[in-house]
């Protein structure tokens, strides 16, 4: 199956292709035996140690972080080779193709469900009990939706699961392939993006967020955490519990924000970022590096919130 | 009726229940004879001075500058009990239900009004002449539209009280309720919004606003503002007269904002602030602090703009 | 034709009217023989040079760039001026009406095309092979769409050209009039929109866009630029090809932007500016002066990204 796209990564002199069976492509974490996984970047090597992949994409100079019971391949560009793999193993992974298997709500079995007009439901959704569902609403094939939820009218839901009582408002899109790409002259290459949404239970989520899937992980919303309206929260960011996000805030793609975190409105948090708990961030604000936790900051780029009010009075 | 809520804010042994006669609850400044209010910072001791509530909600060193009609009761935590007990009168304050009352415009009274497709309509829902509404467009149970309004598609309104020759465009939810909430471990306690929208005569409302209902006053627009695209508008904002709002600005609970003011571009104005007549804020500040009318500041923290500008070459 | 607009503007004793035989109004570039043109500002002065219209609305002070073939017309305001105009030759131009014409795709000549439910489409539209538009979209009168595209859910697009290859995801509202009007104290004056959005190859804009309509000119996006989720894109920008633009970036009206420029999320940048090629624009950063090509900026006011990082430790 892959001897196409190794050809492709001119890899097709060094291995047995016929030998090698590989079942899926996952991260260095979840990655299990028969997996081939990916290591792009010394940043990872401590996951890259005690991955159980097969195999592993990776450059030259990381091998040697990888365990004996992991076969490095080496390629010259690690992501883009991940990408085509993917894509191969995952052919829907790219695309954002709207559902072709929805039905009028009164057509499937959800149709005791308390649910406004024209909503639609995709295949393979299941929805628990107590649930209701706004007007030209539309739940993706495969999407899971726990008990005592509400969703608003005109909210587009895919590739999730929303566990028990979890608020959505109105014109929000969970769900939608993450901005991952890479760029390339003619066309950009479109990294695939086959994780999903976790939603936690008693989560709340305002009017028009847009709240991306993962890639290779998942992205996920801690229980008790409430965003407000017009929120952007890419792929593969992770929330903690009982964290507030007011209105307009953007988190870039893969940060790891944690528990009891509060973020002002229109503060913005760059990607591959570590947020700790208990941190207060001012509206506003632009985080650019890694915040520990039990912190308060303020300002472009944020820094303590003492430090920048004394120098900006 | 309250006595359950007075038993939970272990008020029981100090106020002889069946006496109370409590007609509604409000604000400081609406609330008249036999309503309760609440009065929690000494910044609305003035308000509280005159009120015209029999009951007020409140701390004990506050309690000095209610007037002798009004008879103060001390609890540990004002906003909570003033939302448990609003929570009492208002039961639907705290939710955001679709609006199970919504019918097809051609079943309604309104099929003659100019209308696209799927338009839907809730129960006592008014309509002056001369308006239009496009495709998709949802106007729940309860909103008042004026003369010659134009409405545009995919919008929800509920919760509002729109004036004669406003025009508001795509994609925009006015009137849903604030974000606004006590945070508490296991479910965050939400705050009633018993607000409504109010957007005056001749204002413009750009694609994908967002308008929150106020929580205990009401949420308005003055007379011939004009909103760009991608606005949020938190609960409680009241804005002046001719004012002009550019794309993706963020203004966040409770402030207000004067007349022929202009608001760049991303700028963000925290809450609870007061922003006079004629100012100019530049596109991107961040207005941290009140400011007083013909001002122009720029920065974040937003400040003089001059002075902005000679520590920025 | 214009002889009432003239008198307006208290022209009517300069001008034999009837002897004006006016065809159309465009900007200095496009206007052709027996056009209509405007100049009103000294920044325009190398266009008003070559301009081939032959009368131009302008100030007293500008009459001397015009070639002798185009007759100066001064007048008080020059805008204001234009937009009267403009308003006469296209009434159409200062609403932005829900299109009337529309119908469910099953009931046109598109219900070949791939589509999901509750599709609408104009009358003229123009839908190339191999395309697919999902749920509840709407595809307004005259819109052109190229072959291979790909148009999400819940999107509306109107007064536009979408090139081959292109992908709009959900929740767009695409050609939609631009925020430009001259302020007024009973009613604001609405600009004219009289062009269009044109979307180049291979361009993906991602989920709750605003990409509005130019006003004299068009709003432009170059091939193969990328826009990720919640970008506001103001009249008449125009943004060259491969270029990659982050969440939340807001770029003002009449704004150049070059092609291999990056933008991080949130970023804003004002009206009336040129940014070169292959520059980068840090996430957050508010660029209010022109960005010569080659440049890495970062910072509010942005500024060269070394010395930001310099001052801001």
């Amino acid at each position: 199956m892959l001897s196409e796209i190794f050809k492709l990564l001119n890899l097709e002199t060094k291995f047995d292709l016929a030998a090698i069976k590989i079942q899926d492509i996952k991260d260095l974490n979840s990655a299990s035996k028969n997996c081939i996984t990916f290591f792009h970047s010394k940043k990872y090597s401590e996951q890259a140690k005690s991955t159980k992949a097969s195999y592993c994409l990776t450059k030259d100079n990381l091998k040697e972080y990888l365990p004996s019971t992991c076969q490095s391949i080496i390629v010259e560009n690690v992501l883009i080779a991940t990408a085509l793999i993917t894509g191969k193993f995952y052919p829907d992974s790219i695309n954002d193709d709207y559902d072709t298997t929805v039905n009028e709500i009164e057509k499937t079995n959800f149709d005791k469900i308390k649910h406004g007009k024209n909503v639609l439901i995709g295949r393979n959704v299941k929805i628990g009990s107590n649930c209701q569902i706004g007007h030209n609403t539309i739940i993706e094939k495969n999407v899971h939706v726990g008990e005592n939820c509400k969703i608003g009218s005109n909210t587009i839901i895919r590739n999730s699961i929303i566990k028990n009582d979890v608020t959505i408002l109105d014109n929000c899109i969970i769900g939608k392939k993450g901005f991952g790409f890479f760029p390339n002259k003619e066309k950009n290459i479109r990294y695939p993006h086959i994780g999903i949404v976790l939603i936690n239970e008693n989560c709340e989520i305002g009017c028009g967020a847009t709240i991306d899937r993962g890639s290779m992980s998942n992205t996920e919303i801690g229980k008790n955490t409430f965003l407000d309206n017009q929120i952007h929260i890419a792929h593969n960011v992770k929330i903690g519990a009982n964290t507030i996000i007011a209105g307009q805030v953007g988190i870039a793609g893969s940060s790891i924000i944690g528990s009891n975190v509060r973020i002002g409105g229109q503060a913005g948090i760059s990607g591959h970022l570590k947020i700790g708990d208990n941190v207060d961030i001012a509206g506003g604000s632009g985080v650019i590096k890694d915040i520990p936790s039990n912190t308060k900051v303020m300002g472009y780029p944020a820094k303590n919130i003492r430090e920048f009010l004394r120098e900006n009075k």
